[in-house]
């Protein structure tokens, strides 16, 4: 069962991110915690004292197309990177009515509409960037964006994720939960 | 962890379909049994006794455009039906090299040059079909199709499978297990 695309992030007492906030954009949040933990693997429960676990799998790309792909690739950074001492971590859960749209419904309104993969361009290589995608894991959230930045991109990371929320896309979101961190 | 989406496909001695027939097309085959279960939840492990369990998840639809989605919504059967005694469970696994293909490459493979799609409604309403998606839950195979029909239509089964295993989108099919399957 286990793959090396499984990822658990821990939110509890332990692990080398500091918790700087942690806010319910929309929907119900998640409970205070000191620390996270990213395992590169699937946990089956939460490790004692840690009082929630969140999975996610990367997988394949479903909405990017191969000109896409390519300028992505061109500028998008490693994570891991010594000066990205900054992360984010954001669960999003889009609704019932997003999930029945056809792929052409949905890319249409994802990249036509709500330009996602063209904001994003815009703030490479500064910010590094991990989707795992939890809907067909059965799990609380849709999706799970890891984000990593150094300090002085602080501000370009805060006008990426405001501009995103702004969009016809961000209407199908339900639940979403902001998490902010630091390298401990 | 458990929602209704998810289907665990039992091999064994017990469940209501008598197993017919299991041929390995390509790659490794599964291990013979006289009986297939199918139930609707995600098993952690196989009931005693079962060789062999595969696990599954119904989902938003991949490559389906709108006017597709009408199409074959407007004659695609129920599964259930009591004529459709008869059934085929194929899982499929496809190589890395698809996986890493844009959407839009996919997209063309799998429809504008394979008609996957639209090889799929010139058998309809007689095949009744249900898709598990398995590649994100690090399973053997990457999807599980469950087809049901009734003996009349079996011919015709013969040829949508016939078809679709000559297609651009069939070479990049690393494993498929065929299994034939009657109302015991």
């Amino acid at each position: 069962m286990t793959n090396n695309r499984f990822f658990s992030f821990v939110g509890g007492n332990s692990g080398p991110w500091r918790v700087t906030k942690i806010a319910a954009v929309t929907g119900e949040g998640l409970k205070d915690v000191d620390r996270l933990d990213v395992i590169n693997d699937k946990l089956d429960s939460p490790p004692p004292n840690a009082p929630w676990m969140l999975r996610g799998v990367t997988s394949y790309q479903r909405y990017v197309n191969s000109a896409e792909h390519q300028q992505l690739a061109a500028v998008q950074p490693q994570l891991d990177r010594p000066e990205a001492t900054r992360a984010a971590l954001i669960p999003i859960k889009k609704s019932e009515s997003w999930w029945h749209l056809s792929q052409d419904q949905r890319r249409r309104i994802f990249e036509e509409r709500s330009a996602h993969i063209a904001t994003g361009l815009k703030y490479l290589p500064a910010v590094a960037r991990r989707l795992h995608h939890s809907y067909d894991l059965g799990e609380p959230f849709d999706f799970l964006t890891w984000f990593e930045y150094a300090p002085e991109h602080a501000a370009d990371f805060e006008a990426l994720v405001s501009e995103l929320r702004q969009t016809e896309e961000w209407q199908y979101v339900t639940r979403e939960v902001d998490l902010r961190l630091e390298r401990a």
